[in-house]
């Protein structure tokens, strides 16, 4: 038994449950090291066992590891009723964020006997508490992205577009081993940086004007995520003096990173500099996320939330302001909320870099 | 009043009731064109009310059709409840296949009068009969993937490693306008041909390996996708043979494609004729798919479904031998069930290649 299944079994416990059957396969992966798209994990109290399909009979052998491999040539669910993998559970904790109405249904018409208690959220404390070996893998993933940033800022320059430049940092994210990007890249220039979602576009870069790139990729499985915003040439004063609030906003923040500390808490210790300066209507998103096998995870930090920072959970710090037909600027970090403060992942340097 | 919320009323008045709230993205573009990542819609017998948040509001302006927009300053689902978009709807339609067990709690929590029926599938086929607008889309998407074939086949030689490849192919899609790929690129070859779903790795490319790259993009929200399995090389005798078995069985399976044909008949041409040679066995996965906003889409053409192609539905047809620790061969193209036969989308030779 590996201390992941132990942990699961202790949410058994926690929720008066006989099993757990897990269908959220980030969450499986976390639990036994499957890679694969279709994947079944139940787990009792004394057993895990692994159910995937034919395609994955030589990855599942190789790395699973803490649960029984299943391989049946039939449906994944149909084999956990015909082996009765649950064990003969009376209560079994389903994921309800994660499962479809549809999926419950199934189960419930299926397993007749069977009270499935659907619990949201239920590995997030567990999956947003890194391992070391976690930490390194993000960090090696935001390495590739740092050594991409490196490569393309020769690159901006007048007449280039957003989506040539877009082109190009998935071009060398690849290259250099990611398997996937973690999202399409933001190339967002002048007024269009105002978009705080902005798709690359054909719009070539002009002198004056401050671009926000924000990209990540997928490296061994882990995400990375960073932001900066450079200038093309000399920005306007404006320009100049609100990334000078983000920045302060965001290292303020990035301080305030901790275990322990409330989502809401970090948020407002940037979002309260950023309203201070006279800016805070154009602040309109969430300060960060958890990011690890899924480049969106829980928590997240923001004035809606009210979650504690779990120990070692990594989380982006990535404050912006987007004034409309204006400019845009966001500056985001990876930072570990350590017991004893923050411990910052990204290198790359945040001053206002005038290309 | 659109023809597609009138499919969507046609849908209330047959399920007997009052009012839908659709969830699901793809759907909800499909019906009034908004190509964002937050949305609901709420269609009454009456009138659509669309919602979205404070990021889209200038995108939402220009891009929905056939709604009243809506952009509140808090959650989408609040505003539903507090403006009674819904209309006073005693029976409200959502969808199974794609509403988490979670979400629906929050809405039967939140609207405690109200009987939210749960159907799956509520608008697959209505989604899967594309207009000629939509067929055209994508055909330009199909264009892009195949002008990007054709600039890649000069770059496989001995040497290249199949990410670097990849990464060429994700590049070529990018500089050419697409949004997205559709799904991560494979490029497997040789004996990693054999995995129906290899992702590309670091392996080289070797004089007589057979080299299966399967791939599609996003451009203006339709998808493409195409598979060629080309030689580098004079292939052995078996490859050959087991490359012109899959060629006749996919020939012959586009030839059954037609509005009206049972999605398991035309699985079973391919399967049929694949069995014929003795190769039964190595065809391990489903005929096809639809496409469209998606790239995976109802209806699946398989063994296991027992649907009717509608017409104008858009599939693939993509048959494939697996010989472990050998080869692997898979031919697709894009397929429009038209009321007379088939109409193939995908230009691209498929006689067998050898560079």
């Amino acid at each position: 038994m590996t201390d992941r299944i132990a942990t699961i079994q202790r949410l058994l416990v926690e929720h008066g449950a006989d099993a757990a059957l897990l269908t959220f396969l980030p969450d499986i992966r976390w639990a036994v090291g499957f890679t694969g798209s279709n994947a079944l994990l139940a787990v009792t109290r004394e057993v895990a066992h692994f159910v995937t399909d034919g395609r994955y009979t030589a990855q599942a052998a190789e790395e699973v590891f803490g649960a029984e491999v299943h391989v049946p040539g039939y449906a994944l669910v149909e084999h956990v009723q015909q082996e009765d993998l649950l064990g003969g559970a009376g209560a079994v904790l389903v994921q309800a964020d994660h499962l479809t109405v549809a999926q419950l249904d199934e189960l419930r018409e299926r397993f007749g006997g069977v009270r499935f208690e659907a619990v949201s959220g239920l590995l997030r404390e567990a999956v947003a508490s890194k391992s070391e070996g976690e930490i390194e893998a993000i960090r090696r993933a935001q390495a590739v992205t740092e050594a991409v940033f490196d490569e393309i800022l020769p690159l901006i320059g007048p007449g280039v577009s957003e989506r040539d430049l877009a082109a190009e940092i998935v071009y060398q994210h690849l290259k250099r081993g990611a398997a996937a990007m973690a999202f399409e890249p933001i190339v967002a220039s002048g007024l269009r940086g105002a978009l705080p979602h902005g798709r690359p576009s054909g719009k070539t870069l002009r002198p004056g004007e401050l671009i926000v790139i924000d990209m990540g990729c997928v490296l061994d499985g882990y995400n990375s995520d960073m932001t900066r915003t450079v200038a093309l040439g000399e920005p306007e004063d404006e320009a100049r003096a609100a990334y000078a609030v983000v920045l302060d906003a965001q290292r303020r923040a990035v301080e305030a990173v901790r275990a322990g500390a409330s989502t809401n808490a970090v948020d407002a210790v940037a979002r309260d500099r950023i309203a201070e300066a006279g800016l805070g209507e154009y602040f309109s998103h969430g300060l960060g996320h958890g990011v690890g096998l899924q480049v969106h995870e829980w928590p997240r930090l923001s004035s809606h939330t009210d979650d504690v920072l779990p120990e070692n959970a990594v989380v982006t710090v990535e404050p912006g302001v987007y004034l409309p037909e204006r400019f845009g600027i966001r500056i985001e970090d990876l930072v570990v909320a350590r017991a004893g403060g923050p411990e910052v992942l990204t290198r790359t340097p945040k001053d206002l870099l005038v290309l």
